[in-house]
């Protein structure tokens, strides 16, 4: 079973995330350049929250406001679940069925910030977890 | 190992779905009702497509476009990969993973509609069947 940290190793590419007062269209825009579901929102190198797709499709228009004029830090979530490096794919996997959360940041000992786990990071190495012990499996019976 | 169709049987709630001359307004409304990322597009009972929180993230005001002016049809994704209800969730699982997809209609032999799967549930599944095997497995150690 990978740790979290061995997993945020495998994963190409900055950390992506937008400051608490850029528009909601601001960070729509860094989704999409990065094809992600959520970004970190992070103020003087310190973690103030994440925002979702989710976050925008219940909080935006459906209260009549625009993503040009409405700030990330009014839709944000602000109080963030985090886990850190040492943790495995399962317990991941736990904290995000039972919150129903698909991001999850990774912080160290010290808060400061590694990265973000998603749950397509999780089912992906699930997957690849299955597919070795089949292949164990194989070489087990197969002498 | 469950299939699709165990996974729908234990699912509440009727099947949700928007009209594809509905407003994206219309499907964000649905989505948060029932507090769903995703709704199909259903047309004189023939699935047409799926629309998401990311279609709407991605197509809507990144296009200067708005929820109220837009129609589900225009932004909807109308290639749809379904599943049927004998596969499992590792094969449910697999496809998400490939094709980045977090939601898969399950469609019976004659295209019917049964219902949709996401990759909440498919995570769910994985967790209470590895819970299982290691219930199994301490009581096989304990004798």
């Amino acid at each position: 079973m990978k740790t979290l940290k061995q997993i945020l190793d495998g994963k190409r590419g900055p950390l992506v995330s937008v400051a608490p007062d850029d528009s909601v269209f601001k960070a729509l825009q860094v989704m999409a350049e990065y094809n992600v579901g959520a970004v970190l929102v992070i103020d003087k190198e310190q973690l103030l929250g994440i925002v979702s797709e989710r976050d925008y499709a219940r909080k935006v228009s459906l209260q009549d406001k625009s993503s040009r004029d409405t700030l990330v830090r009014e839709i944000m979530s602000d109080k963030v679940v985090y886990v850190t490096p040492d943790q495995t794919v399962d317990e991941c996997m736990a904290i995000m069925t039972e919150r129903h959360f698909r991001h999850l940041p990774v912080l160290d000992d010290d808060l400061s910030l590694l990265g973000i786990v998603s749950i397509g990071d999780v089912v992906k190495e699930t997957i690849s977890e299955q597919q070795f012990i089949i292949q164990q499996m194989g070489k087990y019976i197969s002498g």
